[in-house]
């Protein structure tokens, strides 16, 4: 396992980490959860994202049980805050909700702080000094060690950054945005400009895509899978047009480059990311152990990708 | 219920609220506070106001009791400092009596922190720069979210505005004015040059101007009315011209239109005030349930003011 | 009992206090610490002063002791640090004795915080930043309201507040220096520029000059009074020229003239300070609740100087 | 004992102290360490540096037991952090290992706080605005007085005390080097520019050059040594040359100047570093009660290196 900066700071990440929506609390119960973090910890991965979103606060409650049996200072735990229920305050990046979700968070992961603090979406209703204000609060607090960002424009990020640096704050130092062989422009061209001048990492998510880039869906939608049991998913990937043809020939001939190496679908994906030097962390989604222990492979698989293989790679989509 | 934003920031509030310096431990005694908190949570208010000066500070003592049956999340509460008593350091915006006077309320509100810390009146004796430190300390600190004014000047709220951006500390963000059908100059002139530019929200007292738009005095004072059990505040409602024949043609104009509407003058007078926008919320204060269950219903009255209604309410005073 | 603000700031203090390195713990017990505070607090007095000095921290534990009794908010305690024992860092100015030797005052005094906390005297061996920094972070951890100086130049003090200034942290609000009819030189010369241009106040120590502005030693040096039982003191006030015919002649009109006007020398001469609108109280020494009786009615005798004696007061020396 | 100020800051130190990598928990059992330390503080050493590198946290454990029968005003206490264990986030200046180090060393250390805080090498990995706002939040959480640097560059503390400038931070008030007779270049040539300009003090480590300076190593290695035990160690002084006839012909000189003034060659190498006015204080590694009683006379042969010696000794190496 190699482990990575966060862009130009301190902190140091497995490149491939636990975290995803759909993991713990909702994969994975409580005994799967145990044996996944243990086999992921023993092989080398430290870093792991959770949200207050997730299962509605029972992925961090589960991992808050779980993470017990480490020793913290082995860990990097991540946790975002934007969605923490219904009532208008416990939406968004407001002082009120940064700071009451922080503090929620924290106690159901039993932990006195957590690494990184992500602001889970944008929140265009809340000026950027009230959550830079706030961030800063909260690592000065000893809540924090690092804040980020999810999913936010590269305008977005440089403002924080420059709204930080005229208060004396700590500017956000990583973004976590959906990133895999069919979506990549945000990551290879937005951000481009701001991973030099801000020393911004990123942590992945959606390496897969959905699950598409494993491809599960290739002769149709599997009973029981991802896009069978949310629509609204489905939907979304229809729109981006995973299921028209011209795609499903790409994704085949992805699946034929991965057998040519001997090697999975899902692991070539996720390698591919891997080879992307601003990729600071790739965030698995895991739904049992074995999965885990398939896609961990990756981090082999990355060293079987030639330029000419990587070069057909990108130019696919 | 509609909840609106504090001005430009993060927070959002109901547009009617329970408040007032008669309502909590005057008014209302432990058993009808509970009631009214009760109904007015069921009915979409998130918003309660106090402060350490109403019932000397019983109003606090009593929400304090009656706000541990709710989750913390759920509420915006707020109060005020300036009056906490005789002595000549219980008074004011010093250092002292702010930094005193907040841990006194939060004691006697049995809570952590508030969501926003207003200064209940300007004080001209205490340097801006020292009231500013202190606020923002106050914040820094986690003893409240955001800091507001209560009837300063436009002038006085952009020097603390200043003074905050020189500091890199928190502005305030809200005031907390007088404001009515009756009077309205402050609201609709004096501040509107510093709504867009420092984002300033408003959250409004007297929307009945001391019960006058009710109606009750159209015909004299009754007995045990406000007017009636204090003479310093109907001497100040004699000097603003209430009991002058102009003014009681005019108020009964307002009750033809609301009449002609088929709701109260109270109704129409406070769903006046949530038709302007700068309007964060309009603070009701409470003598009894029945009272709150008529008067909440100003939220749905707003929408039968037509343009034509809303400009002869305004021209009328 | 007249209030006066501490220069521009918002804290009020009484126009004569209780203090002096002789009172508490050396010329007073405990029994009698307990009866001159509480007659002290009765009849007006609300700020008392001490030093962590003062009995090597038997006036602040003694205080301490007594100031149980009251209630926080009707007092302003003030202590001082500098000379907090015979190691070399538990003297001067360095952040190491400032944040020692105040959590060791504040254990003492049992007290949570203390209104004012001085700097005993300027300390050339230690940077203005380091002081001004570390006094900030005292005032921001809540342990003290408001800092200070005492026996500062007018030029440390200015520089103090261009620091702070500089840094963003509370400057230094309030001076204590010795004042009195004879030596008057720094208060009304050297700091006139910094009165206005900072907003500092003073509280006036020793304005009876050691006693000899009450009179006692001008028939000599009686047994068991202060200069005979110091001789340093003896020698400063000797080389002052106090025993010079000179200065006796004028200690003798300033006698007639008090009684004149029916008072004490010691009353008057304290009356005098008190005239001095930058004086924001005058400290008290106290030997026996009976000094204190007296002494406090310094206040009412403020009334009888008229222009014409307070012309000659000022002329003498 | 001399006391020095710590470059232009308040704080003072012994001019020999307690110290080393090998001497607490190494070469000194419990016993051994609470009978030095009492003799150190008994002669006057009111300084004592550790690291949570050294005997892999056993130092600091050790010294926390001793330390507990000392007056914590009466001692500086300082620690280093950098190496904390084998973890990817365990090593150099990371936030995330500043904080957790500190909290560790303190747990360790059974101390509330440090006097001063070390980072223990430069960290290119690290940029200097995070290591800077982390080190000025555990000063500001009253964690540690001062914060230094050891084994730096000019370079490097030069920027990192203008990056505190910038953020109104506290600057890095020392710097901790190895220093001696034969390796003096840092010390004397690229730290002066540095030592006025910024105030910085030094604490040297390594005046007897790992024993060199002792004459232990003239007539070959003993065996149980330093230079026995550490191969590294030994290779790092040969590949400086110390076996060289040339150098042992100038350590046999300095023998001869010691015995001379009929002092050993250890106290001689020592006493000439107290010689340097940028030295603020000398740190000594203690292999026993002995050789502690015997070095630490250094402070007096200070007095015997005339001004003719001191130039021959300088002219050596």
């Amino acid at each position: 396992m190699e482990y990575r900066k966060v862009g130009k700071w301190g902190l140091k990440i497995s490149e491939v980490s636990l975290g995803s929506w759909l993991t713990f609390g909702n994969q994975l119960d409580l005994n799967s959860t145990k044996q996944v973090v243990r086999y992921a910890v023993e092989n080398g991965i430290n870093f792991i994202d959770t949200a207050e979103a997730y299962a509605n606060g029972i992925a961090e409650a589960m991992l808050g049980m779980v993470l017990k049996e480490y020793r913290r200072e082995d860990l990097v735990i991540s946790t975002k805050i934007f969605w923490g229920g219904d009532g208008p305050n416990q939406k968004g990046l407001s002082r009120k909700h940064l700071l009451e979700g922080t503090w929620n968070s924290l106690k159901r992961l039993q932990l006195d702080y957590v690494d990184i603090l992500y602001c889970h979406r944008p929140d265009p209703e809340v000026p950027m000094e009230e959550v830079v204000y706030t961030m800063d609060q909260i690592l000065k607090s000893g809540l924090a060690f690092y804040w980020g960002t999810s999913e936010w424009s590269a305008e977005e990020i440089e403002q924080a950054c420059k709204v930080a640096e005229k208060m004396n704050a700590m500017p956000p130092v990583v973004e976590q945005p959906q990133y895999n062989l069919i979506f990549k422009k945000r990551v290879e061209e937005e951000y481009a400009p701001i991973y030099e001048k801000y020393g911004i990492g990123t942590t992945i998510w959606s390496p897969l895509a959905s699950g598409v880039l494993s491809g599960k869906y290739l002769e149709g939608i599997p009973e029981g899978s991802r896009l069978d049991r949310w629509p609204w998913l489905r939907k979304t990937m229809e729109e981006r047009g995973i299921f028209q043809e011209e795609t499903l020939q790409k994704l085949k001939r992805i699946k034929e480059i991965a057998e040519g190496l001997g090697v999975t679908m899902a692991q070539l994906s996720i390698a591919w990311c891997l080879r992307n030097p601003h990729v600071s962390s790739v965030i698995l989604g895991v739904s049992s152990l074995d999965q885990l222990k398939e896609n961990i492979k990756a981090v082999e698989v990355k060293n079987l990708i030639t330029d000419e293989i990587y070069s057909e790679l990108n130019s696919l989509f």
